[in-house]
């Protein structure tokens, strides 16, 4: 594998400058780290899920982000609107498949949503991707079951199928269109510690993809940002409760060279 | 302008007397600052919305707090409900009109509620109190838009229209009854860092209404409060991560003399 | 009194092994709490309430948590589902009777509860229980309201009812099967000035019920653990979110010397 050159400075300047709104139907879980994420990376975050206004928020929006963590009929019903409305407009669509692979709901409102609309980016953990790609994989609840071994063909092939982004969370992050292939190397293992970090990396790359309409390499500047953030944020962390307060900390004061010299992302 | 006075510590020594129940029909995302930052003020924040209950809730309480960040039409039905117990009780209710100006639903709403029941005292950032005023605004989710010159009149209009106290959030807060008017001009800019600052100051104005009848000087006082916690919690934080988990061992921890000190009102 | 003998350390060494999924259906001021809290002592925390999903994902949990917080009469009906589910795989269900003596709904919907499935951990506080055990107990808001004299016996009583364990959280924690009597002298009055100490109780509890099928010992023990950690984070925490903060990392960095050293449990 060759390093990767993609510019996340970059890119995290345009969202400092421009400061776009992002959209989200998210879980009520993680729903106020998802909103911080966004906050502190300099961008206004707005959480509607009303059948009468997620049209119309989507469309003051520059990206929109859904997560089926706490799900149910009528709020997949809602986000399929405000999907509709994002296509319409031409702003990236992040589904966080959360919890795809754990009950029969979960897997076909998924399936459901990449029919009915079209997602940029699927991000997933290992279990929950291997599970929308066609495996019998079984999340436990929402942490990541086994791993299948050929998780990066499942990945490649349904970015293929639904010609989107695919990013699969864990040690290391796969990020891929199906043509191209990215391997994201950042993180730490204290982010296995809270609730939330996969939630917040979804709303990150929605937060990139902002900003840049290169979908795979918004994923990956995403990942890079919080996952550097969150090694930076574990250095000092004597526990969960501290290091949750750091990422923020962290991420609001990411520096270009702090990046340059942690960033470490294969091709 | 003149300095004013209000008695900011002598309201908190009764919040910390009486332990009044402030209930709220409030948002998903900042429900839990919300409820966190009556606590720390020696309050009981109780957060309820079913229809089948709302009524007698606000019946134990001394203040109603209603939000609208993440309404729906059933939603606003039972802080309907709540509030029409509240007025018959003669406890204050106070409306967050968290995100008027982005979509019309949240508009409408926002009239609805304030046609059917009496707002003691409605708040908003500059934006959305201009849309509930009347004019043309536009407000970025729920991140305020441009500032229209003539704000002050609008919300002193609006204070007029509805016979109730309006408070205008952002750097300088404006409280105004449509007669009295003052300016807060406490707080940091470290505020606009994290969300839910903006439902975290409706609820502190919730606190201090339920135990002063002035509902100007209440909402000066919690503004005050709460802004002066602000700054203290600003000092030490490195971000925004560090600043929220002061910000509430600073209003805990707030001293007479820190307030006296800090406090910058004018009349 | 005699000092008791439960092995809390060992219930604790099995969580971490096992990695147990706790399914909670609970409030939404609280939800980050209870997944954090279960998520740092290792066990695995799944938030779902879809009617269509409730029973698969209670059928893949090792213990069901209810907390009736922000009930409305449609949770409650996916509560008894998932309930009937962990009942018939034959897993614990915890039952916060949270704000139960505050609102009729609020004490209908538990005796509904109650009488519909089979719970085997009954949590509140004082006027909760007491309220729950037939006495006219008024709670204020979720807030205990005045503790009865033979609280005591109206907790036995419950307990006989309705052949489970039942928990009063106070100052003292009492723990009884009807039978067999704790009482749990740990704690710290720090916990009193932020929100969800008592939910995250009952998530601790369920937690510990996952892995130890004598209930009033993992009620004991978990109730020992969580109150150990709050005393440890309370000594170096200026206020209520410095220790809310170190209540996660106080939990995640539990010692068996500490524990054992600390844990103050009489019979």
């Amino acid at each position: 594998m060759a390093t990767a050159k993609v510019d996340v400075y970059g890119m995290l300047e345009k969202i400092k400058k421009h400061k776009p709104v992002i959209h989200h139907l998210t879980n009520w879980v993680t729903i106020n780290d998802c909103a911080n994420v966004v906050k502190v990376l300099g961008a206004s975050p707005v959480m509607a899920h009303a059948p009468e206004e997620v049209e119309e928020m989507a469309g003051l929006a520059s990206a929109l982000v859904l997560n089926i963590g706490t799900l149910t009929v009528d709020f997949v019903d809602s986000m399929k609107k405000a999907a509709l409305s994002a296509n319409k407009k031409g702003i990236p669509v992040i589904l966080d498949v959360c919890g795809a692979g754990a009950t029969d709901l979960r897997d076909h409102k998924c399936f459901e949503l990449l029919d009915a609309v079209h997602i940029a980016i699927i991000k997933g953990n290992a279990s929950e991707i291997a599970r929308i790609g066609g495996a019998a994989a079984k999340t436990k609840g929402v942490d990541s079951g086994s791993v299948p071994a050929d998780l990066r063909k499942l990945a490649a092939g349904l970015a293929q199928k639904y010609g989107c982004t695919v990013v699969t969370t864990g040690k290391e992050d796969i990020v891929t269109d199906g043509k191209r292939n990215y391997t994201v190397k950042n993180g730490h293992p204290m982010m296995a510690n809270i609730v939330g970090t996969g939630c917040m990396a979804a709303s990150v790359i929605g937060t990139f993809a902002a900003v840049e309409p290169d979908y795979p390499n918004a994923s990956v500047a995403g990942l890079v940002c919080f996952e550097i953030a969150a090694e930076c944020a574990a250095q000092k962390s004597k526990g969960p409760g501290a290091f949750k307060e750091r990422l923020l900390d962290a991420l609001y004061n990411l520096k270009k060279k702090t990046i340059s010299k942690r960033q470490k992302v294969e091709t």
